[in-house]
């Protein structure tokens, strides 16, 4: 057995851990045989020393067969998934995976619900009456290989090393190490059973990463040890300076996936659906390159299949498929308040997690695990960076049903968004790819 | 209140803490306010970034405010103490506290009884029959009033923050750490209250810092946090490279150092005695120079007044002090072996840990808290390092009672003296002085 006080002091002094020892090491941690204080005393000698590739592969190995893993060899084809890092009105999901299973791609999905300034995946699916997000594995497999789809909630079983290793580290500052942000990440993702795994890694004000070479770093951490894993593996670093589309908010989120299945949908949306789902598309091996893909789904878009493919999938986990065709039914917020531009000139910048905070005000989002999401509130905006407006010009409508919340989120709103005098121009959506 | 993550970070980042940070962090670890988990984690943080001379400082002073304090100021004149970091054969307070005393020096000494080779001071002096060391306050106070000196066991209560701490640093891979360690040594040497410390800093391969470097900077350390705090200090750093004197074991040694005290000790340890014994003096202001005060140490070896004040001391406690004048009265260990020369030449080491470990293995010394010792085995040497042998010649004598201990510990002592054809010369037992 390993001695804990050993393995500490050979990482603490540079010292490589063996990957039996690191599978150990997780067993043990998991089943509450090694206390926390000598594994958060692990986990700020890895800050420090980091870990190799063959570290960090076992580590994110050890902690996705710390609980239940998905066996999904009784899909036909090659499942693929995504993961986002997390932003700001990041509703990609809604809409990518009917758009990737509407041209035959299998997804075979987990979400969580989590904190942060909207409800997760799982949320906002909630928001078709009826949605059941709870199914049996049996339930789940069945289902993609008749609808090519399914999203289910994350069961608490899937990596439960990490989660009780993230929640160490969120309380002795130990959570901004690479390998170990990439490990939590991959644990779960390979937990999941995927074959191919397109990663959304985020870059911006309202992203974790916030510049460029992190988010780079972070991504290129993650296909390794994808790859590591025998997964397909790709990484895109995308954009998160501003609002991913022009709804943050739930079911108006929900709603702005529909109207971009219809091909209707915001520019910067509708560009990073496009850009995940080929890379998807290609992985699957469904298209010899990413032009060709990317055709495949913009057909889909036109004709229709994507949208039907939404219509599909919400009807199979026993949602009402009307809403899909008439989202006007969706439940609105009682209110609404618009905010204005203060004089002439150009949207310099709408500063990204200040307006999710906006949002959360709204009670749109979860400060702690068990608060209540209010799914119909939220903020539309009209007007995003580099787009002209003159004063008095709508720049985002705030809906909301509680009186006593909207000035302060109102307030948080006005002094996220800055007009200035000079074009500041667009921002590209796509930043790099691994 | 302080957020422990925040600081475990701004250390982390190579911060600095400030005093009231460290203060009231010690404080609510002490109260168990902080977890442990996190606690480690910002010991980690200290192994890498290291403290400053202002936060070792407040970190000592928190530890030592953690618990109760002696005060001290009902003794007349300057209260000197001693500190030594251990090793092996270190009978040293039982000499060196009568012999100062015997000249006027004030000794109100707190000891422990501790793991090792050997019992603590503690131990040794039970060794005295009717030996009391639990006083209350009052009567050490007044027994130092009335006799000049009075040992006592440690409190429970003193520095408790230091002895949470130590225990976590032990299985968090954490000693090693320069300020760490010196804050806990003076955390508790700074609680016993004397104006003036002088500190035996032990190097060689029976101590904790085995090369001179190392010795230098914890005596440099301590030096510095003793006079943060307003004491008198001198550290004197002394070899530890084979056993100080040829008794190793608790009665063995109590009898040494009762020889040592009639100027019959061995060449080393008497030395030893002189030199931290004339820096006592010194720094209680009763000698102008080092030499004066040796001089006056000898005076009172010669005169037989240092042997006195050890009876005199010992009747103090309750002890018989017929053994002082008697040793011949100390019970005596059921059986000896003695251990000769395999060939002719010089002992050129005496690997003093392992000489240490074969005293242990009879029964000498504590492995666990709650080990019972065994005070009359131990080790005899009759020969050190450049002594001449020939084959045949006895070179240790070993003192026991349980057979089935003997011959384990008689082969690692075998193991530990090492004779080669060469004289290596003795060593120096003062290696430096700060």
């Amino acid at each position: 057995m390993i001695r804990m006080t050993d393995l500490i002091q050979k990482k603490r002094d540079g010292g490589k851990l063996d990957v039996s020892e690191i599978k150990e090491m997780i067993m043990l941690y998991t089943a509450g045989d090694i206390p926390d204080y000598q594994m958060s005393a692990m986990m700020m000698a890895i800050f420090y020393q980091g870990l190799d590739d063959e570290e960090t592969l076992a580590l994110t190995l050890a902690m996705r067969d710390s609980g239940d893993t998905l066996d999904l060899s009784a899909i036909k084809g090659i499942k693929a998934d995504k993961h986002s890092t997390g932003g700001v009105g990041d509703k990609t999901s809604i809409a990518l995976a009917p758009l990737v299973s509407s041209v035959g791609v299998k997804v075979a999905k987990m979400s969580g619900r989590g904190l942060g300034h909207t409800g997760g995946t799982i949320d906002k699916l909630e928001s078709f009456p009826g949605f059941n997000i709870s199914l049996s594995e049996e339930q789940f497999i069945s289902q993609v290989n008749e609808t090519g789809m399914a999203i289910m909630g994350q069961t608490k079983t899937l990596a439960p090393a990490d989660k009780k290793l993230y929640a160490l580290r969120d309380v002795t500052a130990t959570v901004e190490q690479l390998s170990l942000i990439a490990s939590s990440i991959m644990s779960k993702k390979l937990a999941c059973g995927a074959d191919a795994i397109v990663l959304d890694v985020k870059c911006g004000s309202g992203a974790f990463m916030k510049d460029i070479d992190s988010a780079r770093a972070l991504a290129i951490e993650m296909v390794k040890i994808g790859k590591g894993a025998g997964k397909n593996m790709r990484a895109l670093i995308t954009d998160m300076d501003e609002p991913l589309g022009f709804a943050v908010g739930n079911i108006l989120e929900v709603k702005e996936a529909i109207d971009t299945l219809k091909g209707k949908g915001p520019e910067d949306f509708t560009e990073l659906c496009l850009l995940l789902g080929s890379r998807m598309v290609l992985l699957s091996g469904l298209a010899s390159d990413e032009k060709e893909a990317e055709d495949m789904l913009k057909a889909s878009i036109a004709d229709g299949r994507a949208l039907d493919q939404l219509a599909r999938f919400v009807k199979a986990q026993g949602g009402d498929d009307s809403y899909v065709y008439d989202p006007s039914k969706f439940e609105n917020a009682a209110f609404t308040k618009v905010l204005t531009a203060d004089k002439d000139g150009f949207v310099e910048s709408i500063i990204c997690d200040e307006a999710g905070l906006a949002s959360m005000m709204l009670g749109g989002g979860r400060e702690k695990k068990d608060d209540i999401i209010d799914l119909s509130v939220g903020i539309v905006f009209e007007k995003k960076k580099g787009d002209a407006v003159k004063k008095g010009d709508s720049i985002a409508v705030m809906h909301y049903n509680d009186e006593t919340k909207i000035d302060a989120a109102f307030e948080r709103l006005s002094n996220a968004v800055k007009i200035g005098e000079k074009d500041p121009g667009r921002k590209k959506i796509l930043l790099d790819e691994i």
